[in-house]
């Protein structure tokens, strides 16, 4: 990964995962986290526990203390700003051209289920699932948010 | 639904849908189709084939050869360009907020999974669930997308 | 008001509040709801239930049936969308800079307060009070917005 | 805090704080001075008096001369620029989308309670609280701007 | 005037302005005020009092009631907005050129004079003088605002 | 001043006038210009005369060659580039929102009192008085340029 | 000529022209005026004069009333805005990039020549010519501004 | 010349010129060439030929293998990008002006007297003539480019 | 085809071709033309020739005096501008992909082969062809257009 | 090539290139591919195997390891990003033209050949030929994309 820019810690923590050969599922199982999360703490885009931080240290061979300076208690994600928008890079393009396209459309399916209001994008969950088919495997991607209406008042 | 530019056949579409008090799963069940890809045939995002127009008119009470006119076998989707984007409708934001803070991992996801390539918006499936939950019911999105391995020459 | 796009109901909405010298602090009472929420209704910002759109058209005197054909069940806001970013208008433009000024410090009191997570935009209030001061009246604006943390999964 | 754009010092005065475990409001009861004002000098939106630049040097333990050379007398802040407009992260970016979708409503009320004009963001003062409730906390922040009437002449 | 986006009230003013070959400075002192204000009501960018709407219906002879219904006691303006930024009209982006330029030094010299605060565009006037000089003669735009110092709390 | 980007000879300057406690005021007269214009050769939007360059040695106490390097006879600024547009602090701001109010009515009465052509940019004096009011002191800015007519040919 | 905004009358001057098969050269002549200026009061660039206003009306057969209403005595024009920026004609697109690739090295070339200061684009004129050339005609364009040389104050 | 981004080798090769107090016309005449496309050179905006950038380090005192380094066979330009678009400095932005305002005109001239096509940027000459005038010296700038007329196919 | 802005007689032009189901293959070929070329008329991107023009009224059995009304010897076709940039249709989307991921390879290989200078969008030709494949047929896109290379003087 | 912005080892790998005279034709026939795509190797925009790496470094002469710590197995390219869009270069901008206007035209015929679909930039490969002319040579591109429906669910 070399275009989103990283902080010289989240650097080291790629390049330590790089070296040892380990890939998000691994990382995740030994921090007891789901991939996707897992991977979200490497581009800053989550606040890890202590606990996460002190695994994350193990398994990646680098001292607490590197990693507890910049992603320690004190430290609070200023999320996003990893990509242009929208991004040029096809595999995160197609993300943004699903929403282009079909955006409009779960809109209205989620106002019909639901009523009005939004998918939480906060007390939120994805995960990755790998489906194979002879005619090509197929990636299937599960987004899980709460549903939140809007207040009256 | 307000916001988007709509054709005047999809207006009436719409307007329709509404004086007959139709949901997207009712006009889905009846065209034998997923509802998220019936509401992306009235948002113009899809083309319908002809069997799916004389049903669409059937339920909508609407003169076929005024929806062949416009959505007929010259019709090819223009698609997209509904939003502004990042748009500003809470409902369809937090979508691009997900790929925002999510986006670079999920793709380093699907590249350990699957290897260098995309997953396709194009042959590609979504759906929404909603899974009922005491502390707040939940929308469940799912994407499913054929993987495509970039080629060599 | 005449800058941001209205629809041809919204208008005539506006015309009847002007023409009967109605305040929305007056439509609020009548409605049995906050002020600005009443004036989030005009904008097309707001749902209102079918209790609200029977009140609208009582005290603005239009017909029931011209509401709900715009504004009845089958009607979810899209959001947003009335002004350009950032707006060129003053009295928005400032509600602008408090942010572009004092978003991150407000950010890192929330964070200090509350934890990781964000003050929700949809189980939320705004009012807006009148506090009389001889060396200037003062606007009070108070936003009151659920803390929702963010999940690990 | 990793995202905005901080000088030299201002990284120096957020890391002697971390290290130090103070808060804001720690900060702003020894400045004898609100937490979010606090919390803007940190983050050079504002122009600490003489005394409060002492009484940082003190709390955070860095030698005065090295805060008054970026921030003694001769300083006045370049307000702004810290994030992208709009923000990508979520807590900044709930901020605007409240303007977004009830700026105009609050705009309209200001108008109707206090005539044309505007409210200050620079005779201005924010405060956040934490109001406990059982079914989530809840973030309260205050806005307290002078109304500006606009001149004729 | 062509190019700004003007209302059809808005027009009519401007062709009865036309036809009676009136000048701004003509209907600025049949209103009792400068020149500059009296045009800034005709691009909508000022709310005119009750007196100013009877006597612009009596300079350029148009039925009060049809000023009323459109800047009547309801009408707050939206301002800004007539132009794209920066502009690309000559005259305009003259202005714009003057603060790129000069405007840090304008800044700086204003913080030396007055301190940390900000030149007023609300407590504001502005007017126009011609210098004839035989090199040729100059415009002297005049700018008057009140100085507002940031407040601490 | 921290926000625009100055070069390494810029910022030496400022840093020369922060030490020995100069205003621009001090500074133009000892350069025998006008204040505004002395800061913007700080800001490396004029070009220095020999003299002024020289000058500016002996007031700053930097050694003549240092500043010839840079702004010797070789020199042409590339002028703006200081601010983003629109510039997100305030006091820059309120310039450009003055420009967005107020520009077509000042273009429509540079027309009515010059006829056809603009304001120059480049034969231009802009400066800054402090008017003391009991009511609060006024920034008066004076903008001084020649008309020049549109040719045609 | 389809793509750029015209006005009602705008139209019809184009109209009248392709109808009666003029060429800008010719109407430059009945003006007796360059072509480039005849063009630039078609597309609503330039202020025509009431004598070139009479003549226009006369070569085009257009009532003369119909002209003076929108480019009368008291029509100022708006200039610019007629296209995209960078347009995606190419013929337009060309000249922006010349001025992207050549714009540095003629400014640079221009302070050489003259010193600080800019080339006018108000007393200014334009021409083109065919030269022809057996190895493919050329288009040559001259541009001839006055100089203005930088104030100093 | 400060404002736009310059290689090591370019920067270099600015200051070799100021020290010899050299002009891109005494660098032309060295090279063989016009001042302009000396010029070009200098900023990266042309391929310079072998013997071109030999005839440069001889001029600037350059060691050749430095200048051939960066400039080399090997080297090809990628142009554009020296300034942002429109460019903030007065004199590059007039040239935009120009083309802003007289852009259509100057295109229908070209198709009235050479058909449909366009003036190449790629065969293309410019060259700056200083034109002495007691009212004021003049630029006189010679754009030279083929017509490249549309093919169909 | 709906998205791109079409003028009256363009929609006029299209609803012809659907209404007798005729390809642009079919078209081309009573135009003796390409059918990306004919496909290019209707987008309003090509100048049609007398002979074209007539052509396609018999086919599409329109009036000629309409189509020459727009589309005559006076109409210079104003190209682009039919997409937003980057193009939120897919197939649209696709192509610009090609060139941001493949551009930099393709113009490398282009100054390797031919050196200096472009490859012409004027003196060009393109061409769509199907490829039969068991794996999935093959669009082949073939852009063929003249080598130009730069010019010094 | 310096514009494009290149990490450490991309630029030696085209100094490397430069030094030892290599085309990216020599280079693609050691690592046995097309030339193009080993050029966009160089740009990062693909993913090298193992053995294209191994080839590369002996080619150029790099030690293996320094382009296996980058272009390792742990690496998937974030694509595109190397222009601003559009492209200033005029070499790459032509690619980005012939999109403006031909994109649509050649839409409406691959929906003509293929029915509703794309055609793939992953599944893809493009070439670059010389056309030898007596009238110029000609860049001939050839682009061949897999051809993928749109499903229905």
């Amino acid at each position: 990964m070399t275009d989103p820019k990283l902080s010289a810690v989240q650097t080291r923590m790629f390049q330590a995962k790089a070296e040892r050969k380990l890939s998000f599922e691994d990382i995740g199982k030994a921090m007891e986290c789901n991939e996707v999360y897992a991977a979200s703490i490497f581009y800053g885009q989550a606040k890890p526990s202590k606990h996460e931080v002190q695994k994350l240290c193990e398994i990646l061979n680098i001292p607490t203390n590197h990693l507890v300076e910049e992603m320690g208690e004190h430290f609070y994600p200023s999320r996003g700003g990893l990509m242009s928008m929208p991004p040029t890079d096809p595999t995160l393009y197609r993300f943004i051209e699903m929403i282009q396209v079909f955006g409009y459309p779960l809109k209205a399916i989620i106002h019909e289920k639901f009523g009005d209001g939004i998918m939480s994008a906060i007390d939120f969950k994805a995960n990755v699932d790998k489906i194979e088919d002879p005619k090509g495997d197929r990636v299937k991607i599960t987004l899980d948010g709460k549903f939140l209406p809007y207040k009256k008042w």
